[in-house]
């Protein structure tokens, strides 16, 4: 199997902390890193694989290719036979997809619109995918970074009725919001200090073996200070 | 159960057709209608159940909210333990959900920013849940839908590949793209005449007894026409 990715980067994370909470033998994938910062995930040969021009991509040995961090998170959480980050009865399922999807439309996704629009982002080799420059772009790429961090007090509330997004064990939804608020405190946008709930449930995520031990941690750091390059 | 929707709504169309599919007795749903253009799904009642302000919503008898069309989908699918919508191996369903994805994101999702930007919308009393009016707001509006028709070509593309957009049968995406190209055609988004395999698709899909047979089909011309109200 290969996988297109970039160290460090947050949604490659999600799948990472996939890899290793599955156990999934390492040596039989081969990582391919896609250079973000000069666009490849945008060319010709990157769409064959994802015509939405994102990574992480999986591609399987016949060759199949599945895109979508939950699609290949899916993919290795049921291929033993025993889900334990997507849920097993058809009740967990629907709760855990719900919950997974509100971490990404009212954190990554709000996180990813404030760092492409509100900051310079990955730099200009990416423009003419983003869309386009208009007078109240970085404003509107701000609001997105204040919505992101109004809904982290959603997530410290709903974390009053168990230890983890949906349930009482850390499930797919949990690693999408981990690698989200990783990714919003490296670009500005951290935790508010009173959101305790928040926070202990981030301590508690970063100890788990999977999150810890995940591969490929590389700070983000480094493409950051190349986007101006 | 209760379903909160909207007759002839794009979103909830999906969890009509498959509510039909799986045949659940309908005289244990107690469709609630939600007032869009009043913006009841954004006041506080409402968000208790989604905090995302959208329908559908599912409530189960022991009073748990279930969002997302997917996430409502899911339950339905697994609940009599024969999944026909969401795949039955690792593989089926990754894919699956990819392509689910895909439907929304190239299709459903610029879709409704076309309409909610590029057009009236649903008219004033949703403006404060909007992205706030700037110069390049309806332009913007307009790009969403030429990225909706450009990826119409997409899954015309697809469909050499399949009858269906995840294979031999009818799934998931299939009916997320199905209600979006319905929404699009309605606001004036058609499908070019040269997408062949498209066209022929669709009037498969309209041939479907659960596509054409599910409940709530009141057109939502009449709702468009009181926005301006």
């Amino acid at each position: 199997m290969k996988i297109y990715d970039r160290d460090g980067a947050p949604h490659p994370a999600r799948v990472r902390i996939v890899l290793a909470e599955k156990k999934v033998d390492l040596d039989q994938i081969e990582f391919i890193s896609v250079d973000l910062i000069a666009a490849e995930q945008k060319q010709p040969d990157f769409l064959v694989m994802n015509p939405i021009g994102k990574i992480p991509v999986l591609e399987l040995d016949d060759g199949t290719f599945i895109s979508e961090s939950t699609a290949i998170t899916e993919y290795f959480d049921n291929l033993d036979g025993n889900p334990v980050l997507t849920g097993k009865t058809p009740r967990e399922k629907a709760l855990i997809h719900m919950m997974q999807r509100r971490a990404e439309m009212m954190l990554i996704d709000a996180v990813d619109d404030y760092f492409h629009y509100g900051t310079p982002g990955l730099g200009p080799a990416l423009r003419p995918w983003r869309m386009p420059d208009w007078n109240g772009a970085k404003e509107w790429g701000q609001r997105r970074g204040a919505y992101a961090i109004q809904n982290m007090s959603y997530f410290n509330d709903i974390l009053a009725n168990a230890p983890f997004l949906a349930g009482d064990t850390y499930t797919m939804p949990d690693i999408t919001l981990f690698c989200g608020l990783m990714f919003a405190e490296l670009i500005g946008l951290p935790i508010a200090p009173e959101l305790n709930r928040l926070r202990t449930w981030r301590s508690t995520m970063a100890d788990i073996p999977a999150v810890k031990n995940r591969s490929g941690q590389a700070p983000r750091a480094e493409d950051l200070a190349r986007r101006g390059a």
